[in-house]
Formats: C-alpha cells, sequence, structure tokens
C-alpha cells in the first residue's frame, strides 16, 4: 500500500512506520492480525509481527489493542454478532421461514470475511477470560437456532445439528479448494437446513 | 499408574523415569500428547512435557516418535483411518443404508477417542508436509460420503453437508456440557444424514 522505492513524503515518521486515520488503523490491524492467525496461527502470531505487516510502530498497535488476546476476541465476535443482530428482526415469521433466514444470514457472514477466522474457535485459548464475550454470544446465537428449531417442530439435537451445518461452511472454506458462489452455497445451506428439520 | 510414595521398584532408573513395555509407552505418549495438545494447544505443548506426562525419559519419547509433528499426525489419522477401512466393507449394502452405517460407525469413532483430537483439524501446521498422510486418509472418508450420497441420488454439496455432519460431533464435544449416550447421538445423525440426503 505504501511506496518503499519512491521518495519518502514529508512527514514520514523516520522509522519507516506509517501514520493511519484511527479508524483505519484499527481496521487495518484486524485485517493482519486476521490472515496472520489463520495462516500461521495464533500462538505463532505475535503482535511485533501484526504491526511489522500493517507497517506501524508496536506501541501505534497498544493504541489500538491492550493485547493480542483482544484483537482476537473481536475479529471471533465479528464471526458471530451481525448474525445475533439479524436474528432479533426475525420475530414476524413463521419459525421455519425464520430458520432458513438465518441460516442463509449466517452463512453469508461466514463466507463474507476476508479471512476464515471461524477455523480459530477450537483454539483452547478461547476457554480463557478474554473470550468470555465472544463465548456468550456464540452461546446466545446457538440459543436462537435451538429457539427456532424447537418452534419449527425440531429436537434440540436437530437444533444443534443445524448450527453445526451454518458453521460447516467454516470448515468447507478450509478444506474445499474451490466452492459455488456465496449466494448459491447459501441457498444450499438454508434448504439443507429445512431438510434435517423435516420440513418440505 | 506407578506409586511414587512405595519403594521404588529394582532396576528404577536412577532419574525416576518409568520403564515400559514398548506398546504400553507407545499408548501412554499418544495419551498423554492427546490430553495436552486438546487441552493446553498444539503450540504450547513440548515433547519434554510429554515425557513428563509419561513418567519417561525424554530420550525414550525419541525412541519411539520422531518428533511432535509424527504424534500429532498418528493421533489424526487415528480419527479417520478405522471409518475409512469400515467404509470398505459396506459395498453389499444400498448406498442410502451404507450411509446411514457409515455415520454412525464415524460418530462412534469421534465419540470414544478418550480426548477429542478432531478440534486439531483447523490447525494451520496441519497443512504442512508431516500431515500430508492424515490429509490424504481425510479426503478418501469425504471422498466415500460424497460417493455413497451420490449413488443415494444427493448433490456433491449434500455430501458435503453429511460428511461435516459427521464431524460436528467433535464441536458438540468441545461446546456442550452434557451430550447424550454415545448410541443415541449416532442414531440420531446417522438418522439427520438420511433427511439431509431426502431419504424418509
Amino acid at each position: 500500500m505504501s511506496s518503499p522505492t519512491s521518495a519518502a513524503p514529508v512527514g514520514r515518521p523516520r522509522s519507516g512506520a506509517r501514520r493511519l486515520p484511527a479508524a483505519t488503523a484499527r481496521e487495518e490491524i484486524l485485517d493482519a492480525a486476521a490472515e496472520l492467525f489463520a495462516s500461521r496461527g495464533y500462538a505463532a502470531t505475535s503482535t511485533r509481527l501484526i504491526a511489522e505487516r500493517v507497517g506501524i510502530r508496536q506501541a501505534s498497535l497498544y493504541y489500538h489493542f491492550a493485547n493480542k488476546e483482544q484483537i482476537l476476541a473481536e475479529l471471533l465476535e465479528s464471526t458471530v454478532r451481525p448474525s445475533l443482530t439479524f436474528a432479533a428482526s426475525l420475530s414476524a415469521r413463521s419459525p421455519a421461514d425464520a430458520l432458513h433466514t438465518l441460516v442463509h444470514y449466517d452463512v453469508g457472514v461466514l463466507l463474507a470475511a476476508p479471512w476464515n477466522i471461524g477455523i480459530l474457535y477450537a483454539l483452547p485459548e478461547i476457554a480463557s477470560e478474554p473470550f468470555a464475550q465472544f463465548r456468550r454470544e456464540r452461546e446466545a446465537l446457538r440459543a436462537v437456532y435451538r429457539s427456532l428449531t424447537a418452534a419449527a417442530g425440531g429436537s434440540a439435537l436437530t437444533g444443534e445439528f443445524i448450527f453445526g451445518l451454518a458453521e460447516n461452511v467454516i470448515g468447507m472454506r478450509r478444506d474445499l479448494s474451490t466452492l459455488p458462489p456465496a449466494d448459491a452455497l447459501q441457498d444450499a445451506v438454508a434448504d439443507a437446513a429445512l431438510r434435517l428439520l423435516g420440513a418440505a
């Protein structure tokens, strides 16, 4: 994004670090961290490396995030919070229709993230305190799946299977070299959810 | 398993390390490693810690395994190889019956492992060479799911969803404080697979 071979702009910090508007810096830190966590692993990624990748000083990173945990927590929350918010808008629909619509939306969120951060749900670190908010939000989303499934006549286990079916696109993104276009995959998973429910 | 408060047996190595029959040592190393990988994480677990946990010298561990990668590879392969072998015995059945039977068996394998090692499928390290054999075997199992699903009239995506539904018990083991008894869960997942297929 910077052009290191051209003349350095006036006012460029001596260390070569970039100055970015706060919102941009925050987004770039999250994006670089997501790429590094997903490709190298969480344990193997330091805040120093994230700062280097963004092209800012490590001190600037700490201005935006207290530590590496906070960066991961925000990334993880971004995989569930939109669907949780969206679910609140579905109360006027029939349970099966609401479930179909939620699965479609949720799969869209998981596919649209530039890095497949959901693969980090399995990290043992997620059980620790910095990720309590993420765990609560993911459990709240799971509860919505279960309650819509129950309202549509499905069992608690079926609710669990449908929640897993939606999250399974994380594994598909990780494992398959090609995926159908997002909207086709969203349709297919949402339709499959209704088959699990036993609906037509 | 040893009894440190009783008198040390004659011939006990001076360091206090245990001497175990080769097969027992191998099993104990795998079991200790699985527990540590699943609870602390793979990156945070050293071969020294695994050896300490078993109560053997690190040199003894290296007699059985060349490195930490080889231990993880063997653990991962043990989550897919039994189902792959079992799948070869199903050719006399109808595709839907074979699929139901395979899902039931595969879920049983994933639930019976003393540690939930499948959560490590998402490690970035899995893309590296020491895990090539595991990846091949898991892809072979995925191909069986896809081909049985296709033979039973389902789409490639449905085959993928059914494969994901079986592996989803790994996430359920990780996330849920209580699970149904294994045989009930095996039945429920296998029945759900047939619903995904659109069969009765």
